[in-house]
């Protein structure tokens, strides 16, 4: 660790977090360089939803590579991102009805971001952009203006700006009687509110806490934004491929948003990928090349990606994260229950992204660290790191599912 | 082309500029999927400075792939990063005696620009931020601001703010008085300026037509920085990691900068990689965590990155670059004599960065067109792209840099 | 009209609605040049509390002309200024145990309220300040960001930057629960919302349709800026010194504002002036000079002012207020019931600000306009005009204040 | 003095620097309740172009008052808002052949200048002001980004946005050269900056430090602004009605301006009074009622600037004006000569705007207490008040002129 400690930035984090140098990983297991094995509930925050190393896209990149196909191509028309693109059509557009067209750029989930904004921007002419509480954007300044978290806000050193802030469904004030009351402000000539060029919501906020909207207030979202001509923009980054126990996070709510942002897990292999689906009668508004990236045409990332969208030609896996989800959401339900009890434990999630509520962020620090000392590595998210997050691979074996549970609920008897 | 025209969004560019589906590429050469080979003089915007898919990357990466490093870690401790610090820290900091620390950001310029401009206004308390005519620094709102192109800029949507334009050395009102006045109405408290965090600064400007500085321009920039309590900072993502002859394009130029910004060609094989290089004084003002990015811990880029750092153990590829610069650059300037008499063409660069400036953005357009037709690769920046950049991989075998010499100046000639 | 019509600016907003060209006024009554005389419901925009041209400050004026009194001084000392100063005191401040500072700067409400601003943003180091919906607090850019009618916003041509707008009390959304939510968003460290510098609150908003705040409501807005270490700031310009039938429209209610804005009727005469009562403690934040305005040392409006407040030495007038804010209130609902039976026309106000809300901006108009026509000036106000509103000098005679009321009643009954 | 210690504003700035209480004024004199005479080089801030309580506006504003002429009108017509009108586009537009708009707003210099920029942001549709070093052009929020002076602007308390500064004329890199450098900038699609919606400018500073622009250099501001779409716009507030020696301080220097401001001197009497002047064609951009201003139809001001206006029937006072002006300026040149010898002291000034340069603000702060002590009332102004500002009323005797001049050259003396 001296090497790190010595050359790199102080800004280091989750080598803080889990003290030890990590050589390999497999699935749902990372290898500290003494060999010892964790089991990983973080899954590199949520971006190795088919495990570390997979080997069905490992195999395939090693093909590639050998093949010299073009790695790297800003966004010229390659072969293999081709591939990855009619396999994304067919398998997740065409089933659901979606004509969406899609864009690249710099591979991020931020960036993402502030493509949609420029975009929603620039289709309304309008400058001001909803987000709401305890939502994460991301750290570059436009989507920061958008990310709830005081501590990450602070940083910009600057106002952040053009943004109007809700609450959250479940936050305090949220909820449809919430969106009526804004409604009726912004239709008010003194209402004092600008019309906004979009409503950006995740549908499960992932670092705000492991918050669940549910369907009706996100349709209110979404009906709220077409009816004063603004973009409705879903955040799919954390919680999209397949996270939640269905493709999309917001699969079956009847929903149609305008603009869905993708990255994290579209890359697969830990890749860096990002993307965005935009309605075509959205994107028509772009000019060639008006927002780019240098590493917005990543062959390794195509063809990972590709792969894991094999993951979705049917439900297989999908019948599996909902059952493990499941599984989850009772350890976590009986642990609130056992050790909870008195101290306002909650449980919440969907899929495999499921969250305990210790209440405390100095408790959920403990149990972090027991854990991992114990084996496991988890993190801590929401309001001042009271929420312990849960999103494992969605291909983790059950054994291991059930490892790290187990030393999740020692951890936090452990730790309290 | 048509699963593209038909899926991908309309803000689609360079496979525009260059109408075909590539399928593989190595060193200074990509082939389309029928089988024509172009010569490469664009090198995936500067960041191929080894070619595409240089073996040695690509043998590590493969056995790094099949011995399951670790792919993906943000910004955990790995033996991969450990590795590739170690190197860095060997070849690049220690001949130069530099202290500075090595942070780890979302894998683009554009993300480490913007943890800059975060570092920088931290540290002094301030906000504005001096930025220069004719400068590219990213497409997110905080790298936007700095960002000079007006095409890019209003894809905003909102004001871009807090930052102080001053001309760059060789656009109009720019040099050393400029900054002599700049700083004689800063001292002066009607001046109505405030004090900035920072001054932002490319060595050569790439994107903004191959503009380079002096030395002496530099290090007044640097030295008035110092005066006025601001920090220091080039954005060495385009024209460092050897493109201008030396490792740093700022080498043996006297200048000690607070912050460097890398990316590109960093990661070595395309594969995306950003870092920011920050002097231990500043570095310290950062709070672990404060500024994050998923894809902050790319092991392929680290392996690949790594790689590239070994052409750097001693002077024979540099060496090279600036003889094939100096190659380049005759043949610009003969050019320029022959075609451009009386039109005022220009030639500009450095090592492996030539421009030649054809004073209209239809000429050059003509001209990428026609290089197109021919067989060879070749982009356009400047105002109004009127200026053809050069920046073929360092590694180009002489044969296809004469072959692209020869394309250009044909192309040249058929298109005036 | 011609000369107006030739040689003023197309901006010329009254002079439309009351198309003649007044000679002279008395009390509550305008005089054209043709000799008609009109009733004045307007007053000035609420200055003329104690009517046009009242003989008490007019003889007093004529004395300090006639004298060679210091009539313009910025702020350096003179005794008519003393004289007012002291007067006040006396008056004002002593009977209610206020040991506030008098602030004086450019002689318009809205300058008050930039005060305001700076100060409050001096003493707290925040930037941001909430508004209430439907405010009007002025059309300098500060004060103009608090103001929430959309009509003026847009002439800003600019951002309205550093405001975050809560609902009034009786706006969609607005009340304690509101408050509450907001508090409780505030201290979520993930809200995404900053501590505010200030709440800037109208306990009647004039311009924004006569919307009338409790005492609940405005002690926990009060509650809430002292626990979050905001300013609680009351914008008393248009319904202070004696409108609502007590000196300051707050008294009695509990509260005890950081700040008070004062404008309009303090001058008296409609001789400008501007005042803020500034709690000693904020107030020491000031240095001297750092907020000016030429205009801010008026001999006249000292001398008209300092005779105003003798009205206020006993409670004669103020009775008067109330008993006359009784029959306008009560005239009003005879005249909504009999003519808005199934209109919704509404009733609110207090003492001598009484508004008619006709739900509908265009027959406000058309009985502005109908008004006029039979004598009457009376104003619209509340989103989209539909709100007439009474605030006829305090002075105002019964007859006038019958004829008034009965031109008023026939005016709707036209126009409907 | 007690009763202002105890009870005003901390904030309050020229009773310390003219400790005592005034109780009358004439003319170019204030006499304190002490029966101690002042002469009078201040003038209010240059308001009182026409001496303190000018005999014949005072008769004037008597009989007004006296004939309860409408007092306070909005923007109502009234026939004594007519009789200034057509006295001032008698007076002052027609013999110029100009055909400007008279727009009346809120009586302050700052609430003109926040009427110009939004007039000029609408005529537009841009956003950004260029303004220049050293300028004052007011404290609201929208005029005090304009304003150069850090001490001021500091006191915002948030940024200061939407403004370009420039060096004025005489400041380091002034001059015409730096407008052509900002031309070719503009000019160039990657200079990264926005087209200007105006150029506000004074031609003589006058809180800056008596700085003096050329003919020629405000022809190319002109010129410059003309090119790039941008209104001209020529904040007069402070130099404008006479005190220059001609009634508008551009007079013959062949300007054409957009917009004028005008304030201060407007009014005559030191009664409040704003106007600008506005080309039709912009003019017609404003919508009724877009910028208003309670205070902005005062009859007294109306009176008393009517009646100032016959100052300027003829060319008598303006050659008086022209003649003490070069009388100041010879005992100005003099004193700088005998006491400034290798001091550097400089004199700066056109016609009774005068000012002397001392290097530096304690030894000027020092003059000024002791010409306070002597018998003089003088103001200091520029960086750090480093200038002394010599603007007695237009009318001063000589005697008068004579004694303060001499006063001045003994406390300058006194305070080496």
């Amino acid at each position: 660790m001296e090497v790190f400690e010595k050359w790199e930035s102080e800004i280091r984090g989750y080598s803080r977090t889990y003290p030890t140098v990590f050589a390999s990983a497999s699935n749902a297991r990372q290898v500290d360089e003494h060999g010892r094995s964790y089991v990983d509930f973080f899954a590199g925050a949520g971006v190795l939803n088919l495990g570390h190393n997979n080997p069905r896209m490992k195999r395939a990149m090693i093909a590639f590579l050998e093949a010299d196909g073009v790695a790297h191509s800003l966004d010229m028309a390659t072969t293999t991102k081709r591939d990855f693109i009619e396999k994304f059509v067919a398998t997740v557009l065409v089933p659901r009805g979606m004509t969406m067209k899609l864009q690249f750029m710099g591979p991020t989930g931020s960036n993402a971001v502030e493509a949609a904004l420029k975009l929603a921007r620039k289709v309304t002419g309008r400058r001001e952009v909803v987000a709401f509480s305890h939502g994460f954007h991301g750290m570059t300044l436009g989507s920061l203006a958008l990310t709830g978290n005081e501590f990450f806000r602070a940083a910009a050193g600057v106002p952040l700006e053009n943004v109007v802030r809700l609450p959250f469904e479940t936050a305090p004030g949220g909820g449809i009687q919430a969106l009526a009351d804004y409604r009726a402000l912004l239709a008010d000539v003194s209402g004092g509110l600008a019309p906004p060029a979009a409503f950006v919501v995740e549908t499960v906020q992932a670092e705000g806490g492991v918050n669940v909207a549910s369907a009706p207030w996100l349709r209110a979202v979404q009906e709220l934004a077409r009816d004063v001509g603004a973009l409705f923009v879903i955040d799919e980054i954390q919680v999209g491929c397949g996270r939640t126990g269905s493709y999309f996070s917001f699969d079956g709510m009847g929903l149609d948003p305008d603009v869905v942002c993708l990255a994290k897990g579209i890359g697969g292999y830990g890749t860096p990928l990002a993307m965005n689906l935009v309605r075509p009668e959205h994107d028509a508004h772009w000019l060639p090349g008006e927002h780019t990236g240098t590493f917005r045409g990543q062959g390794l990332s195509f063809v990972a990606g590709r792969e894991a969208l094999t993951y979705f030609e049917d439900d297989v896996l999908l019948t599996e994260v909902r059952a493990k989800g499941e599984r989850m959401a009772s350890a976590l339900r009986a642990l609130a229950q056992e050790a909870g009890e008195d101290r306002g434990f909650a449980v919440r999630g969907r899929g495999m992204i499921q969250g305990l509520d210790v209440g405390d962020g100095s408790l959920a620090k403990a149990v972090v660290a027991e854990s991992f000392a114990r084996g496991l590595l988890v993190g801590a998210c929401g309001s001042g790191g009271r929420v312990l997050k849960l999103i494992p691979p969605l291909t983790i074996p059950d054994d291991d599912l059930a490892e790290g549970l187990e030393i999740l609920r020692e951890a936090v008897h452990e730790s309290l």
